[in-house]
C-alpha cells in the first residue's frame, strides 16, 4: 500500500500548488488597466506595468518550474512537507502586490523596489525550507538530497536579493538589474535533477 | 469495476475541491489594496489587512490541510458526500468577505469581529457534517471512523467559536485571541489520521 | 491503447471544466461588497446579494454535480464533445454576471429577473445539447442513454424557466419561486446515474 | 522508469495549462460590468463587450482544444517544452487585457483592433514555437511531426493577422472579418491529430 498512500498525497500537494500559481500568475494580468484612451499615446502608459509583470511573470514560472522538477523526484511527504509548502505559496501569492505597487510608480522610487526585493527574498527563503524539510524527511542519501547537491544558485540568489534591497537607497536600476539577473540564472530549469532524471532512464 | 468507479468519484471532488480552495486562497491578496504613496507611511496602513491576510491564509490552509489528510482514507464518496462538501466550500468561500470587513476596520470594532467568528464556526460546522456524512457512508468501522475517534479538537473549536463571538461585545482581542489560539490548535495536520497512514505502511 | 487515448481526454476534459466552474462558483462571492459601515444596518444591506449569491452557488454545483455523475460513466470523447462542452462552460460562466446585476436591483425589477432566468435556460438547453452529443458519440444503448432514459427532469426544467420568464412580466415573486423549484428538484444527484453506477458494482 | 518520469512530468505541464487556460477564460466576464440601470437600453449598452467576450472565449477555447490534442500524441517533455508552453500561456493571458480595450471602444477604433491583432499573432507565433521545440524533441519521425504535417491552417493564420492589423488603418471591419475567419477555419478541431489517434485504434 506504501506507493499509493504517497504517491496520492503528492499528487493533491502538487494539483493544489499548480492551482493557486495558476492563479496568481494570472492575476497579475488584471493589474494591466485598459487605457483610457484608445491610442497609442495611453497605450504607451502601460509599458512600465507591463514590464512589470513580464519580469514577475517569469519570477512565478521559474518557481513553478523548479518546484515540478523537484517533486518529479520527491518520493513522498509528510505533514510538515504541506505547511512548508503553503508557506512558500504564501510568499509567491504577494508578488502580484508588490509587483503593481512598483508598476505604479516610478522606477526611481525607493520602497517598492526594496519590498520587491524583500518578497523575491522571502521566496528564496521559503524555497530553501522546503528544500530543506523535503531532504530531512527522504534521508541525506536520497535521490533528491543528492540530485540538489550544494544547491550554489539559490545561496547566490539570497546575497543577490539583500545586496538589490540595499542598493535601492542608492540606485534602483542597480536593484531591478540584479532581479533581472537572477531571473536569467534561473531561467534555465534545474538542471541537476534533469540530469538524474536523464541518468535514471538509461 | 468497483475500486476504477470509486477513485473517478474521489479523484474529481479532490480536484475540484483544490480548485476552489486554491482560489478562496488566492484571491484574498486582491484585498491588498495598493498602497496610494510609494513611502513606508502608506505601506504601514496596510499592515492590519496583512495581518488578517495571514490569519486567514492559514485558516484556508488548515482546512486544505485536514481535507486532504481526511480524504486520503476515504474509500468512496456518494451524492451526499458531494454536497456536503460543497457546503463546506461555500462556507470557506464567505472567508475572504468577512476577512476584508474586518481588515478595513479597526480590530475594535464589534459586528465584524463577530461575523468573521461566525463564518469560522459554519465552516467548522460544515466540516463536521461532512465527516459525519462521510463516517455514514464508510460505516462506524471503517478505517476514517476509527482514525477520527472521538474528534475532541473539532469540538473545542466549536466552543472557542461560539466564547469568541460573544465576546466580541466585551473585548474584541479575546475574540481575536481566540481565533489566534483555534488555529495553533489545528496547524499540526490532523495526527490521528497521520498515525493511521503510518500504521498501513508498516 | 484504446482506453489509454479515451481516458486521458476525459480526463483532461474533466480538469478542464472542474478548473472553470470553481473559478466561477469562487467569483461570484466577489460580488459581495464589504459593508461601507462597520454595524448591522450596513451588514443587512448585502442580504438580498448574498440570497442571490446563496442560489447561483446552488445552480453551480448542480451543474457540477451533474456533470460530474454523467461524466462518470462516459467512456470516450470527441472533438464536438469538447465544443459542446465549451458551450455549457460559456453559459455557465455568465452566472455570476446576471447573478449580480439581479443582486444590485430590487427583487421586483423585470429585466435582470428574466435576464437570469434566460441564462438558465441557455444553461439546460447547453446541458441537453452536451447530452445529445454525447448519446450520438457512445450510441443509443450505451450505458450513457440507458441510465439518462426520458430525462423528464431536463425537459421539466427547460419548461419553468420560459414560465419563469414570461411571469417576470407579472410578478417576479413567481419567477424567483420558479428557479427556487428547479434547484430543488435537481438537488437531489441524478439517480439514474447513481443506480447504474450501483448496479455495475454489484 | 522511463514512461512513468515522462508521464508525470507531461501531466503536471497539462494540468497547470489547464489550470490558466481555465482562469483566463473565466476572467474574462468580469469584464461585462453590471448594467447601471435595471432596463433594457442599459443591458444593450454592454452589447458589444459582450460580442467580443464571445469572440475571445472561442479563441482561447480553440486554444485549449489544439493544446489537448497535441499534447494527446506528446510522449515525453523537457525544459525548453515547459517554457514554451509558458510563452504560450503569458500571450494567452494578454487577450483579456486586449478583449477588454476593444470593447471599451467603438469597433471603428484603429489602435485596439489593431493590438487585438497583434495577441493573436504572437500566440500563434507562441504555438509555433511550442511546436518546433516539441518536434525537435520528439524527433522529425515522431508520430506527432507526422500527424501535424506542413500545419498550414497555422501559416494562413499567421498571415492573415499580419493582413487584419495592416487593414485596421484602413477599415477595422474588415480587420474584425478576419479575426472571426481565422476562428472558423480553426473551430474545427485538429483532424490531424484525430485521424492519427483513430489510426492508433484500430
Amino acid at each position: 500500500m506504501r506507493s499509493v498512500n504517497v504517491n496520492m498525497g503528492k499528487g493533491r500537494l502538487e494539483a493544489f500548488s499548480d492551482g493557486v500559481i495558476a492563479i496568481i500568475i494570472t492575476i497579475m494580468v488584471l493589474e494591466l488597466k485598459v487605457p483610457a484612451k484608445p491610442d497609442l499615446e495611453a497605450l504607451s502608459k502601460v509599458w512600465p506595468v507591463f514590464i512589470n509583470y513580464v519580469m514577475s511573470f517569469i519570477y512565478v514560472g521559474i518557481y513553478w518550474n523548479n518546484h515540478h522538477h523537484m517533486f518529479h523526484i520527491v518520493r513522498s511527504i509528510n505533514g510538515a512537507v504541506l505547511w512548508a509548502n503553503l508557506h512558500l505559496l504564501f510568499w509567491l501569492s504577494m508578488v502580484p502586490f508588490v509587483s503593481s505597487w512598483m508598476g505604479e510608480n516610478p522606477f526611481s522610487v525607493v520602497w517598492p523596489m526594496a519590498l520587491y526585493g524583500f518578497v523575491l527574498l522571502m521566496n528564496a527563503v521559503a524555497y530553501s525550507i522546503l528544500v530543506a524539510v523535503l531532504i530531512k524527511h527522504e534521508g541525506e542519501n536520497s535521490a533528491l538530497a543528492i540530485a540538489l547537491g550544494k544547491d550554489w544558485k539559490g545561496k547566490l540568489s539570497l546575497i543577490c536579493y539583500i545586496v538589490a534591497i540595499a542598493f535601492a537607497w542608492v540606485n534602483t536600476y542597480i536593484s531591478f538589474g540584479l532581479y533581472v539577473a537572477v531571473a536569467c540564472i534561473w531561467f534555465i530549469p534545474d538542471r541537476r535533477i534533469e540530469k538524474k532524471i536523464a541518468d535514471d532512464q538509461v
